[in-house]
């Protein structure tokens, strides 16, 4: 069995939130001057454990091993949302890369092959877990000449210009050439936390539906416009908000969640009545079924707003990411790990949050394994995991895929 | 009685519009390189008026008669809402400016003195009523010190500085030298031109409650975190925004309006539930019985979210205006002109906007005279009036100016 250093992968993870440290997490959105440098970091840390490093045209970092195999890649990603967690990411890029340490140190191991993978812009600054899907062969050069900051507006392209990274290749995925996909990740919720559990299983990642709802009006002075004859786009976004607020708890799953993360008004002057308003409303299940029932249940809030009028409200799709089921040899192999390390304090649930293991599903084999966070909290630079579950995980990780590379030699 | 002429009025407010054009209106913000290019502009034809120009030290420009008098202040403002009208202030001023010229041009009134002033950011970018209120005043320097832009935070100070203001000294209105204020200004709301009216004799001003109502809960991951245990910041200012909608009908008064100008949910991204929101919240009513009824309504409204939970909401005044009448004399005046310009086309109003006017009632009579809003739209850039409404009531507007200053002297 290979036996994890704990010592160098917490080094590891403290030398990796140094990179854009904020209070007691992290700032280090996708291609920032900081977020490269990391990258870099990481390319160099590969290259010190035998691995092979690349950065490629979309900011992927890659490392991969010279071994004969079985093979596996082992990844997630280092960028992180702002003002965020120092785990989020960076803790499965780097069980990855202790992986590939521990099972290189073990005779035993030694022959079995961890490609390691930090996948660009998977927190979605520029798009929806970009460089995973770039490296499964699902995003165009034409998707990346679209492709725009949802925070700023800033074009990709120059982004990836400013970052060093214009006129490399892509790296992309061959499917023959692994056993599967596997990635660590805390669990950002608090299921693990609450019951004192240290392990999770996950079964299936659930499907996110974005929307932009956008309200239109009729600007105007907010002294002399009488309430009677008023087009308050704000107001009608008001409404609507309130109307998903009362609605979805009828229509959701014990498990479904539902998020507005952005309104505006437009002018947004406070003398002035909003002619046009815009808020980003998403919602996330693991059962497709339920996910279409929320959104008829949000189409027809939509339909009713339109039919009372007095403003125009237009629902437009963004995104809608399927849910994915993980494999179930991983899952059995993690839950054996899970079981000799840490027994009955584990279980099998499903993830809440988008994760790249999502895109692999649909080209490899892929498994994820959970650890706590502490009090369940995620993209809050309090998030945190204790270190003995930090590096228990590591360990359960490392014997789970030792032995999904055993089944499959 | 002096003539105004119709057309110098209407090529100086078609010169003026063009000082920072948006499609049919003018963007023109406090300060702003172009807002200077006008004030400049202003000063000039002030001169070529016949009067003494200052640009003073808050950028309010004021032209003065060399007349003996008696003496009326007549004035506006010529800063522009964001993206706004082309009447709104600017005409109030070129009026003052059309009668300087109207009165010294007819032997009969060439002994009556008109000083013309426009007061700086009466659109409220640095603060409220901002150049009257230093004129007559009203502003200390430390006032200055700490007033920012509500809109980019851009510091008072520093605007002056980069408008070439910095070290000039703060005219001041000395009372014993005019007879009172007269401001004319277009109605900004439909009741003259629904009703096919041409004047309106304001007859108060509303008074303006703000308020900044900040909303606290937990930054966390829009996936993971289970609905049970969110405190979303965004969720609560929806649910009290709403409460509004529900309740201010019941406690308003029939002129009553209210209105929520902005939203700002923070980090404001779509998988981050809101840790913090806030919204600016004002309401307008002529009677002080009736502002003091809607803020207890407010008050309870918070109170009642604060005892629901689970985020604490924080109600903060950023400034009351109260209620202000219009001298009963300057009113009769402006109505007998009406009356002999636009024979039972007029009536008397209250002004649902805010206007220099209130700040002068504070210390000298003052009068306002209102022409009809086609559609009632303000603060937009399709605000506009008839020309033939434009020139009419800048000729009673002469007519009441004289009566006033003839019964006063």
């Amino acid at each position: 069995m290979p036996i994890i250093n704990g010592p160098r992968l917490m080094d590891d993870l403290h030398r990796l939130a140094e990179f854009g440290r904020y209070k007691t997490g992290v700032h280090r959105p996708t291609y920032s001057k900081i977020d490269m440098e990391a990258r870099h970091w990481l390319a160099h840390r590969m290259s010190e454990a035998g691995l092979e490093p690349t950065i490629d045209g979309i900011g992927t970092v890659i490392g991969r091993s010279g071994k004969a195999g079985p093979r596996l890649l082992v990844g997630s990603h280092v960028e992180t949302q702002p003002y965020s967690g120092w785990l989020d990411g960076a803790m499965g890029v780097l069980y990855g890369l202790e992986l590939a340490r521990a099972f290189a140190e073990d005779a035993a191991t030694a022959d079995l092959a961890i490609d390691v993978g930090a996948w660009a812009d998977e927190e979605g600054y520029y798009g929806s877990l970009l460089g995973s899907r770039s490296f499964c062969g699902e995003i165009t050069e034409s998707d990346i000449d679209a492709a725009e900051n949802k925070i700023d507006g800033k074009k990709l392209r120059e982004a990836l210009d400013e970052a060093g990274l214009s006129g490399r290749a892509r790296e992309h995925l061959d499917p023959k050439r692994y056993v599967g996909y596997l990635e660590a990740h805390v669990e950002q919720g608090d299921t693990l936390d609450n019951s004192g559990l240290r392990l999770g299983i996950v079964t299936g990642i659930v499907g996110i539906n974005l929307y932009r709802l956008t309200f239109h009006g009729q600007q105007n002075h907010a002294g002399t416009t009488r309430m009677a004859v008023r087009k308050d786009a704000g107001v009608a976004l008001v409404r609507l908000a309130a109307a998903i607020d009362k609605r979805f708890p009828e229509v959701a799953g014990p498990r479904s969640v539902w998020t507005t993360g952005r309104i505006t008004l437009d002018p947004g002057a406070p003398s002035v009545i909003p002619g046009m308003a815009e808020m980003l409303f998403q919602f996330r299940d693991v059962e497709p079924e339920r996910l279409a029932v929320m959104e008829r249940a949000l189409e027809a809030l939509v339909a009713e707003a339109n039919a009372q009028g007095p403003c125009r409200t237009v629902l437009e799709t963004i995104s809608k990411n399927p849910p994915h089921a993980m494999s179930d040899r991983f899952q059995d192999a993690l839950e054996w790990a899970a079981e000799r390390h840490a027994p009955k304090l584990h279980q099998r649930l499903p993830s809440a949050a988008g994760h790249d293991a999502q895109v692999f599903a649909r080209h490899i084999p892929a498994g994820m394994l959970f650890v706590p966070s502490i009090g369940g909290v995620s993209h809050h630079y309090t998030e945190d995991t204790k270190e003995a579950d930090i590096v228990l995980g590591c360990q359960a990780f490392a014997d789970g895929a030792e032995r999904i590379l055993r089944r499959a030699a």
